[in-house]
């Protein structure tokens, strides 16, 4: 009997997460009958390469869904919010990367390492976290199960790549007017990111913190479905292309020795270990870049409270972070038989 | 009666550090009958500017010191170990950029904002901590006072200067390699830095932490006097030519409001408060560069933990972060008269 094959779609195809989405799907053989790219209208009749094919891009429209059984949805959340509903009303399931439905009860948030049987509720919508979460929430879980985690204090490097084009398109720019010994024309950004570190990602909320760093609070929360899980944050922009690095000091409710937490993690899925500092041997973002780990390495005990841990966690943004973890979505609901 | 003026050395003149130090003598008029530029042979017949004049390098030896007041050692620890203890044998005060007295219980280490009275037990040498924790203790200081300090959580971002002239050729040569398309070469630091971030300052102790994030732990509880005060630190590299910024996480053993603190911080010495969200206002390393202040914002009240804050500090680590503390160190000194 030949494996089932779905039909699939991408809403925001010529985005950068949504062009690592189409890569990932053929790089792991989803089983995709048809690929549909869908985008604004001024990216319709482009033309994608797909499996050793061709596909154009057409225009997101009202008539985009019919017939499909599966959308990745990485055009934003304006696009998410109209087009989402229509996605499911037409029958197909809607794996989301907007911030939209993240915190609906009515949706589960997902991280298959974390939290896959979430997906047992699903009810046409399923969202993927945002890119900061995923990666820390992968490193913590062996963690949390093992020893049960009180507080994480994160500090996180984020590239520009998680701005999508526009973050870099500014980045590169700047570089390169600086290496010209030209002026550097702040773009995209409020401030120049070339050689600069900005403590802001996304908007800010009145209690000071930025939703970014609000994300990786609410998030975490959700996908442990432990509220009372403490999470602290401060989200940075720094000068890197391509993969999130973050320092992560976390307290946990039992002890668990730096060795201890070594060994749980290089036996956990979807992680590296890289912490070998006498042989210069620690997670790096331009390292990490393109591939799929997360990356956990500097696992420090930290003694200033009872059973602290520090680590320093390294994965490629636009693939775990973002796309690739949208597939494993979709690889996980063909494999518990929920499309 | 003419005010006293002194003869003063800079040790390790022509390294990034010593030609700050001569610089801000000269911004601030730091009272000098005469500077003696030292370093090693290969420096030697050098000119440098000084309040107008043109002063030769003199290769550093056995007779550099003698009539001399003050030395200002920035050349590293093993021209520190070797001619501090000669420095202050000819009758001169040391004040040491290095790593090699700052723990030596006779010897204070001094942040003026901090700890000045110290200076009153100094037994000619003088130390002036690491750049990261500098910046660190000046923003604490006003909250140490005010509610006590119990547990800081601090992650950094450091500028490439803060290795001094290779680091800074390093990010130089990579950026503008990356940016001719040509294959960007591996120098000084063990990775590439340039769109990057290195986990790595300093040496690693058996512990994992490095010895960069063990100085920000002893040196704060030096200068604070305080061996009860918790400090983990994850230090980090990244690819800025001249500032360091930190995430400090802060626990406060009484109460103090985001609002309290700003209102605090704003009015202490040394610190200039960049807190504005609303119009994109927040300490950037890009604009403290060649700038003195501590500058403190993204002051919000942690939740997690009884009494937090989190808090984001920049600042020029070649100024306050090495040459302007030992600089006021001196002039602490000839203002008590202890010189």
């Amino acid at each position: 009997m030949a494996a089932k094959s779905y039909t699939v779609a991408i809403a925001g195809a010529t985005g950068v997460v949504g062009g690592t989405v189409r890569r990932i799907l053929e790089e792991r053989g989803f089983p995709t009958r048809e690929l549909r790219l869908l985008a604004s209208p001024r990216s319709a009749g482009l033309k994608l390469p797909f499996n050793g094919a061709e596909l154009e891009v057409q225009t997101l429209g009202r008539g985009s869904f019919a017939g499909v059984d599966l959308v990745f949805f990485a055009a934003g959340g304006a696009v998410s919010t109209e087009y989402v509903p229509q996605a499911v009303a037409a029958g197909a399931t809607a794996i989301d990367k907007s911030s939209v439905f993240r915190m609906d009860p009515g949706v589960p948030l997902v991280v298959p390492e974390v939290n896959a049987d979430d997906l047992l509720w699903h009810d046409g919508i399923i969202a993927t976290p945002n890119c900061s979460t995923i990666q820390m929430v992968v490193a913590l879980k062996p963690i949390y199960d093992a020893v049960g985690i009180k507080r994480v204090v994160v500090s996180t490097y984020q590239a520009v790549s998680g701005s999508g084009q526009g973050g870099i398109a500014a980045l590169d720019a700047q570089a390169r007017q600086w290496a010209a010994g030209e002026p550097v024309e702040q773009q995209f950004y409020p401030h120049q990111i070339a050689f600069n570190a900005l403590p802001h990602i996304d908007g800010f909320l009145p209690s000071g913190y930025t939703k970014e760093e609000q994300k990786m609070v609410d998030e975490a929360k959700k996908i442990f479905a432990d509220p009372d899980l403490q999470v602290t944050a401060t989200c940075v922009r720094v000068p890197v292309f391509g993969a999130h690095s973050e320092a992560l000091n976390v307290q946990t409710w039992k002890k668990l020795t730096a060795g201890e937490a070594r060994e749980l993690l290089a036996g956990s899925p979807g992680i590296v270990v890289v912490d070998d500092p006498a042989e210069l041997r620690y997670p790096l973002p331009l390292a990490a870049e393109g591939t799929d780990p997360v990356y956990v390495g500097r696992i420090r005990e930290d003694l200033t409270v009872d059973h602290g841990l520090d680590l320093w966690v390294v994965s490629d943004n636009l693939r775990k972070g973002a796309a690739l973890n949208a597939v494993q979505i979709a690889e996980e609901l063909v494999h518990r038989e929920l499309l």
